[in-house]
């Protein structure tokens, strides 16, 4: 007897996951990593406020929290300027993810990314039958109107796109966002990916009107507020779609914990500011090291620097491979040309000398393992 | 310009809440509830061991979770002595179902409930377009045959039972669901919700091997050990179908400070030994109190009771609505005739008085409000 058959366009998903964790190669090494850079985490941690208010609500974690998410999405309404009906939260930006393109796909329906973007995105429009288009990136840009021109071709429902990139690090001025929502095909929704906003320069969050109906933004607890492991995110949107989400969110996902803390970091703007600040010596560290070992640092709008290593995706994945070993997490863009870099996350200097430690070796081991290959 | 358009199965759906929160109510009366009985949470609270672990885990929330949840995976089939593989660990049963529909109903698919049982499994149900049947109780239980004979004649995809019952509180010995899961139709996969198994009478669980391909149980985190506000629950099931969920899961949905509170909780069985005394206890006090004013307790093998207030589904609500302007919150039924109760969720002795105090001036505001329509 065999388990009974799932729907056909369940059965016909692979059982995937977008990202390995690093426990997972932790235990497979033995051993825990060093340094912890490869899943853009804020090594920085989060405010000792929402720390202090997460441990309050541990002790009253018995109840339930709030399904409407009212106090939090008050106060997110606050610092945005809009209203609380434009806001949504939830189970972090993939859970978001996840309920609009339920919303918004059917089986077939064409979506529009750029081809390198971020995997989860691609595995919800997979997950509900949606077909992905791909733009390329234009160097180390998301290229908007390679985006928007497929959007028509194919009649994209969705259009998605992060500013600042991921995995890239790069981003465009906030006039290039606004352009692009003003010239959006009719019937795409773009998706707005602002994870690292709060890193940008100043001035890199477009200003539009919330109420904008073709527009959903994404924003998120997990990289500037060093909450990755607490799962909040929230999208701004007109009132009419995010009321939407009700129609099948898991109403009481965003947990008691949760929210308490995320309350508590987007009060504590001074803490963020902080970690700004941290952020960016770390990124002129980081470069320093790509630098000395004749590499080229990416310019970065986020929490952490792209590598660009200068050679091949071959090579890059043996770089990676070696990093690994020597107890070094470390990411890496999955598609060419983009996975010609490493992507490292930033953090304090601890973390980062041990990148600076390990970098060497395995940049030699994977010459020597490569060398082979590369006719030089 | 209005928003894009949803898919037509979004559209047809309504923005609805399976369960209004506490806090909205709140919100209305203008302060907090005094006694807080109708969520079915633990008000006696988790272990000090599980608030110690994740107030450690707060401070390393900046860290993702690990996306296998292989420590509580492994402890988990630990405890219930099957394999990690048959254990699928998600954002609460109410997740973890939504995840389950996805995964087997198509549009138009036939799915077997009881009628007035958990709305959120409706719910999930509903979302992805499937069509629901549902089999009346018999009395006060959910009803075996009628839901399986309702399977057979419907060819339902799944079959939902919760044993313990909710909203009823009753139970079926383990050899009635045993039996239960023999007699699937061909096709049909059950869902037994043992949410508040660890509360039943010992042996109500039945023995059956975990890689039963039609069968797949739900616990949680939420109700014995006093986590609701955590997000954790999980599954048991055929490896094959516990594979299934890395299909569509959001594999980061369960955080850091969530595992480790669930694990720390589930290695405190000392403590939950405790907290089943002291829900017997209390148990005893609800009956008590219902009896005093000529009302039937129903037998509970859950953390709430169940009262019969011997009339309809109206002076039910009456009672219900001036307990809640009272400051007690309890919930009720939904549907006839089981609406003809309340359900009274157990806690310390201070908050049972609270409800204790405010039942009888409730019973009789309901009375006098309605009198005029019973005749009597």
């Amino acid at each position: 007897m065999k388990i009974s058959a799932l729907t056909p366009l369940a059965a016909s998903l692979p059982s995937t996951v977008p990202f390995v964790g690093p426990e997972t190669t932790e235990r497979r090494l033995g051993h825990p990593f060093t340094a912890r850079l490869g899943a853009n985490e804020s090594l920085f941690g989060p405010s000792p406020k929402a720390i202090a208010a997460m441990q309050k609500a541990a002790s009253e974690v018995w109840m339930y929290g709030d399904p409407e998410i009212f106090d939090l999405k008050a106060a997110l309404a606050a610092h945005h300027g809009c209203r609380a009906e434009n806001i949504v939260v939830g189970e972090g930006i993939d859970g978001l993810l996840g309920y609009l393109v339920r919303l918004m796909i059917s089986p077939g329906d064409p979506v529009v990314t750029s081809l390198g973007a971020y995997p989860t995105f691609n595995f919800h429009v997979a997950g509900y039958g949606g077909t992905l288009h791909r733009a390329p990136y234009r160097g180390d840009h998301e290229d908007p109107q390679a985006l928007l021109d497929l959007a028509r071709q194919t009649g994209a429902r969705l259009l998605y796109l992060s500013n600042p990139d991921n995995p890239m690090g790069s981003h465009h001025p906030a006039a290039v966002m606004a352009e692009m929502v003003a010239n959006l095909p009719e019937g795409t929704l773009m998706l707005l990916d602002e994870a690292y906003i709060d890193l940008a320069p100043a001035g890199t969050a477009p200003q539009i009107d919330p109420d904008t109906p073709n527009l959903i933004r994404f924003r998120t607890f997990s990289k500037a507020h060093g909450l990755a492991g607490l799962r909040v995110g929230y999208a701004i949107t007109h009132p009419e779609l995010a009321l939407a989400f009700d129609k099948l969110r898991n109403h009481f996902g965003v947990g008691r914990i949760a929210q308490a803390g995320a309350l508590a970091a987007l009060q504590d703007q001074a803490y963020l500011a902080g970690v700004r600040t941290q952020v960016e010596q770390a990124r002129q560290r980081v470069s320093q090291i790509a630098r000395t070992h004749q590499l080229t640092p990416l310019g970065s709008a986020t929490n952490f620097v792209t590598i660009d290593l200068g050679r091949d995706g071959a090579f890059a994945r043996a770089t990676l491979a070696a990093l690994t070993e020597a107890g070094i997490f470390v990411r890496m863009p999955g598609v060419a040309p983009l996975d010609r870099c490493i992507r490292v996350s930033l953090g304090p200097e601890p973390a980062l000398a041990a990148f600076e430690r390990a970098l060497p070796a395995a940049l030699a081991a994977a010459a020597a393992s490569l060398g082979s290959h590369l006719g030089g």
